[in-house]
């Protein structure tokens, strides 16, 4: 029998807590009925929405503990209070003590990554871990990262982010050689910062077999699909990502009131109703929920605080995904093959 | 009788030249026909061009240049060939001499930031110039900068940007305090750059009277219109402006292709076809054609190089507005009384 998947769920995290976590997890179990889950939080609170999904009952174990991080609490209060305690922190320690594959919490982004690098530690030769996301594109979808675990990055991070974000693409698009490039500015007078200038000739010299490096993009291309992975450091990341959800919504609130604004443009929507409900689906960003914490000692996964349920499961399944195609033991493999000095290679296991 | 606009053309710059640029000028002068326009380009073919747009000829000079700096040309070597005797050069040399209100070119960017801090210098005080452009949001327009003129900034730096985004905001919006914010990412751990949240604290303690500090504002920001004012350093802007563009295609793209797949799709094409006609107009970035290069003496406008007449018409017209309503001594202004270390204050002669 092949071996299940064992989620371990913040089952307190997000705007909403259990009430968007298990019937989340409900959907992420019919679209994968070999996973397992773990529900850390308040038995009392957990326990008869369990109830009612019955598929969950037979697959789940619920640990008890009612202390939550709170969304607005800062990294070093959520450490002092939430630590050994809290659902956030059992969830990860979960994964740490092999309990669980992956863990997944829509809770507040910065005690996650904090709790996350206390207790994980980072992968060998990684420094700092970063945060990376599926971005849906014109070919489909890419990942980008970092998108804000931390600001700056010297040439050496931008490589490792690069090798991570390669072994996250292979398990994720199936691909043997995805494309990478690095995020730069294309002004003439300013040919980019200098650390992306370096980690470019880094990336060239090595000539991975585990990606190709396709060279500089610049923003427009992340959402032409120009490249499978796009490395930048955090503060850019962030600021494209955050940019880039703004203008969707921008978009979308000019559409609809063009459509409600005349009656003629009122008849056209009510033809074209499946033509729109088909275009939101495509830019639902639920569709693409989920950042993945990579360098750490454990598949982490962080969802939209905000999100439903539909939502909540799509960052259960990166975390299936990450746990079941051993992204892990795949990062390992390129990060160590390159510190021999080697060239990267595809799946050589450390 | 009011003093004439005189705005200097680079008629050689750009995808297609004078061919663009001739008639620009002549939507720009039916709209504003206070101007003048000193045509600096090859003789043989802007002067039967003119002759199509019989208003022009009579607020217009030609000046012969057959040299031309190149689209694809580095700055170095475009300062090398065309210094003196490009066309691009020759509209920037109206300027300082005083003979142009303003220059606008469609040419190369970097040898055009390149000849212009050359030729202009920057402001007293002004290490850096910066590009500026504005911003369509979901309340009207925004200018955010600095969009690419130079990489990393100094608390100091993004003081200054501040400062002339501030009055290029008074100028071009007609606000006496606009609100001015400072693009930081918002995950917790990392609290933002050191140089971002200084800068936030001198802007916050020098309580400027030209313009109301918001504080942070993250990228979502831009797009919803939050401050009239965005600033940044040049690489985050410039990646956010070339996300937010290759989002908005992406999202047009999707809708093009939702609408075209079915036969009910395309009757409430037809019958919605104003309405989206009237979205395209509010989406459409020729409407915001046009980089202002702010911090040098003198009003620098940069057109993108494959616009159109209507686009290079809206270059021309921020350079009018920049010109008319004087847009430098406003930042003089701003620049001498924070110099002398007093709240900066709107209008206040250097």
């Amino acid at each position: 029998m092949p071996k299940k998947v064992r989620i371990a769920l913040d089952a307190m995290g997000g705007d909403r807590g259990a009430a968007v976590v298990v019937p989340g997890a409900g959907l992420a179990l019919s679209r994968h009925p070999d996973s397992e889950f773990i529900f850390f939080g308040d038995a009392a609170v957990v326990e008869p929405l369990l109830r009612e999904h019955l598929a969950l009952v037979a697959v789940s174990r619920v640990v008890h503990t009612d202390v939550a991080v709170k969304m607005d609490e800062k990294p070093s209060q959520a450490l002092r209070h939430g630590r050994w305690k809290s659902s956030m922190w059992l969830a990860l320690d979960a994964v740490k003590k092999g309990e669980a594959d992956a863990a997944v919490s829509a809770g507040n982004t910065g005690a996650l990554m904090a709790m996350a690098k206390f207790n994980l530690k980072t992968m060998p030769g990684i420094d700092r871990p970063a945060i990376a996301a599926l971005w849906p594109t014109l070919r489909g979808e890419s990942i980008v990262l970092d998108l804000g675990a931390s600001i700056g990055a010297d040439a050496h991070h931008l490589v490792n982010l690069a090798v991570m974000g390669g072994a996250m693409a292979q398990v994720l698009f199936d691909l043997e050689r995805p494309k990478i490039g690095l995020l730069n500015i294309g002004v003439e007078e300013v040919k980019g910062l200098d650390e992306v200038r370096e980690a470019g000739r880094m990336l060239r010299e090595t000539r991975p077999d585990a990606f190709d490096y396709y060279g500089f993009v610049e923003g427009d291309d992340i959402g032409k699909g120009t490249v499978d992975v796009v490395v930048t450091e955090g503060f850019a990341g962030n600021i494209a990502l955050k940019t880039a959800e703004g203008t969707a919504k921008q978009f979308a609130e000019h559409l609809r009131s063009a459509m409600s604004r005349t009656v003629m443009a009122k008849i056209g929507y009510f033809f074209a109703r499946q033509a729109f409900r088909a275009l939101k689906e495509k830019m639902d960003p639920r569709r693409a929920n989920g950042g993945v914490f990579l360098g750490l000692n454990g598949v982490v996964i962080k969802s939209h605080g905000g999100t439903d349920p539909e939502g909540f499961a799509a960052a259960i399944d990166l975390g299936y995904d990450m746990a079941k195609y051993e992204l892990l033991a795949k990062i390992n493999g390129m990060l160590g093959t390159q510190r021999q000095g080697a060239p990267l290679t595809a799946g050589a296991a450390s």
